[in-house]
């Protein structure tokens, strides 16, 4: 497995190149479901760049990606989950506060994850079978403190609609914070830097920060406090199990 | 001016340099208006710092502070506005996304501004009688696109609540977010990353950005659309003027 987890962290490395190396060209931004459900050029090409190394590395793996169609359940086989920019809105918008993702399962069981935030140069990386870290320092434990003192991130649609009652939790913590990228907002939930992530998802936004969380302390949930089905999207949190009921009691099914 | 310009700009490298040597230290944090209006011992210390190294060198300047009951207007003499720390919940949850601000008035005329994002190392500096830049590039001038192009920010509770329509909006806009901070919003406006921040602020909140974002064709106003007061808190906007009245056709005095 080691060999594995250097050959992700060397190819999301190069993945993150490629996109400082084109990312002042032209972008070619499309719209998906919706006028702010953006796609570039780019996210297509840095899925086809990773989906490329690993297959002629490993022929036989499976693929579950954000871009096209491929869709691998993660229970069985060697499966990678990606997401080539996280944060396509940031990018196009910012130039900044987005990521690249990976995560890697065998048979159902997290073996690794990897959140790249590009523009920082900063790589999270680890959780399975290695320790999580930021570039080469150890990622912090969970260390529980009052609710008060701790920020907390969701997206702007549930904010302003007080959907889950992602407002309530906002104003029982010390704020609400909203960066418009999963892999940002996880990056900082493994930092220590907030309380939990609270959103809609699809499973290559939470699969590589919930492989990363789980040894310290972290896990990622739906709403309703149910197991992730890595197959649909799905509101989903990633709270410290330590505090998942506190949270639960002002997040919860009330759409 | 020049003299004084470089003079600030090192003075607030050192107020950066003073809050990375403590920022590990007991903060002691306290709440001031309310549970999460937060002032560290640090926002004192580094107030305290500035004045006085200020005062030693310009004895009959006057100030506007955060900290303490220093208030002097703007409209006469020289005066300069403090924000020892913007973004104290920031500082303290999160130990990033903070920043030290200072702005200078002659009789007032904005003459120079300076946020200085102490953990990214970037300053913005410049405005009035000097190009403004971060560190040593030139800030772009703001190109007019379409407003779905352009992310927006305000804070979570307008936010929640759709006061003023931040939320209406965010909806026209690519997205909204939420930084937890008046420094950084704004930076994040004058590098063109965002169209407009709007939320509730003291002077010494956009009395930099306002000075700074002048020469780029943005400016402060009130959320009727009016000046300033550089006195109270406000409801206040920070837009291109070319964009003004289409923001404005959102944002607008509906309490």
């Amino acid at each position: 497995m080691e060999n594995k987890f250097t050959f992700a962290k060397e190819i999301v490395r190069e993945a993150g190149e490629y996109i400082l190396q084109h990312m002042k060209e032209d972008l070619h931004v499309e719209r998906k479901s919706s006028p702010t459900d953006l796609v570039t050029k780019l996210d297509k090409e840095v899925q086809d760049l990773l989906i490329k190394k690993i297959r002629s590395r490993y022929p036989n793996d499976l693929f579950c990606a954000e871009e096209g169609c491929m869709r691998a359940a993660v229970g069985q086989g060697s499966v990678w989950i990606i997401d080539p920019i996280d944060g396509t809105n940031n990018f196009v918008a910012q130039g900044e506060d987005f990521a690249v993702m990976l995560a890697y399962f065998e048979d159902g069981i997290g073996k690794f994850g990897i959140i790249y935030d590009v523009m920082k140069g900063d790589c999270y990386h680890g959780g399975g079978d290695f320790p999580p870290c930021r570039n080469d320092e150890p990622l912090p434990l969970f260390k529980k403190r009052p609710l008060r003192e701790f920020l907390v991130a969701g997206n702007s649609g549930m904010l302003a609609t007080n959907e889950w009652g992602l407002a309530d939790l906002g104003n029982a913590a010390l704020g609400t914070r909203v960066y418009g990228s999963a892999a940002i907002s996880f990056a900082k939930v493994l930092s220590g830097r907030l309380l939990t992530y609270i959103t809609y998802l699809q499973p290559w936004d939470y699969a590589a920060a919930s492989i990363l969380g789980e040894s310290l302390g972290y896990k990622v949930f739906t709403i309703a406090g149910e197991e992730v089905d890595f197959q649909t999207r799905q509101a989903v949190m990633m709270v410290p199990v330590e505090m998942k009921d506190e949270i639960q009691s002002y997040i919860y099914e009330r759409k």
